[in-house]
């Protein structure tokens, strides 16, 4: 299949290009070990990233108007934290563990396969995240993308398809010259769906070393790769 | 006067970034000479420069929907080529000749000015362009944005209050945390009047060299510069 119509690649960010749970179980131990706080921190990142599909859907289904995910974010933490039994947290100090998600930390391949692919693609994120956290954790990470698309341009949370439209939109593509890049099937069926082409890059320890979904692409995608590096060979760049 | 919360600097981008008049000159000279048309370029680039605010008008006081910049700009050039008797082009080399803009040449300072500043601040543009064509342009001319912002995500033209209260709350700061970038006095005013701070960056010869506009800062703006190095040096960076 000749990919040479494709000028854009967007990327899923959580999960593809970053590592959360690693980065947040890491964070708060960071922040709350030295303070006593001792708790699976592990289990922490994997209960607030739980909440968060949850949070998005009250959008999706109209129940609630259009809420960024820095604020979703800060309301599943508060509820976490009240299921830890972890109190007494001033309204700075919860800004501060709230912006984890501006401090992850890239899959080892990341910047540098997005640094080869940037010579021939324009880089764009598409992500659920709000463009204050995808600025935060690109300066952060070291993160190139040439432009910050996504939910909140769109106010639509992926998989709804104005979240991939309005993205091929702002870019001034057809969908079928941009590629969407995930290691979520789910993702990239909705975004095929859209006209888009699809890159499959597998991160079979995103959720920790007992993943169960998302180990291999699952569909007939454009291109599977094992990380950027092997995307950014698979594309000829 | 303090300046350390301002976090982010929001760019005008024509004019303050790139010389827009020499470069549209130089890339139509280029394409219609070996084709045998020749014309004042330099004339070419004002009379197509000279319909972007009345067409921009035409938006802003809701006579017309939403229409991106990359749209007027064509308008304005199939406009611009009938009054100079230049007709046959095809639809495709109509596309390439609009997308001079895309095609702008930076001021020589700016670039490097740019990445000193990266160093402390997050860069935005708040340009009237759309995020296509600042996409383009900053691939480019290496220019390293960390955010496309500006008119196109606010659906609004400068100087409307929402162009610049909409990258702000993109950005998720305060206005008073943002500063524009211009070197326009019009642009800093009304960015001011939103509670941005503001910092004016001289470009004497935008307009040419009989230039009698924006020659200097005629307001109380919180920094004063000759280039993007000065604005640097000012700054801190």
């Amino acid at each position: 299949m000749s990919l040479t119509e494709v000028k854009a690649l967007c990327f899923d960010v959580f999960g593809t290009v970053v590592d959360w749970r690693e980065s947040v179980a890491r964070d708060a131990a960071a922040w709350f070990e030295p303070r006593g706080v001792r708790r699976d921190w592990h289990g922490f990142a994997d209960a607030w990233r739980a909440r968060y599909q949850p949070a998005m859907e009250e959008v999706r289904a109209g129940r609630r108007p259009w809420t960024r995910l820095d604020d979703l974010h800060r309301e599943n933490l508060l509820a976490l934290l009240d299921d830890l039994g972890i109190g007494g947290l001033s309204e700075p100090e919860i800004d501060h563990l709230n912006r984890a998600w501006h401090r992850l930390e890239p899959w080892p391949d990341a910047a540098p396969g997005l640094s080869r692919l940037k010579r021939k693609y324009i880089l764009a994120t598409l992500s659920n995240g709000n463009v204050a956290l995808m600025v935060g954790m690109a300066r952060h990470a070291g993160l190139p993308w040439d432009v910050i698309l996504g939910a909140e341009v769109a106010r639509a949370y992926k998989p709804q398809p104005e979240a991939y439209l309005r993205a091929a939109y702002l870019l001034d593509l057809p969908p079928g010259s941009c590629m969407m890049v995930a290691a979520h099937n789910d993702d990239l069926v909705a975004a095929a769906a859209c006209g888009f082409r699809t890159a499959f890059v597998a991160r079979p320890t995103e959720h920790g070393p007992g993943q169960t979904t998302d180990l291999r692409a699952e569909h007939a995608f454009d291109v599977r790769a094992d990380d950027f590096i092997d995307l950014a060979d698979k594309l000829g760049c």
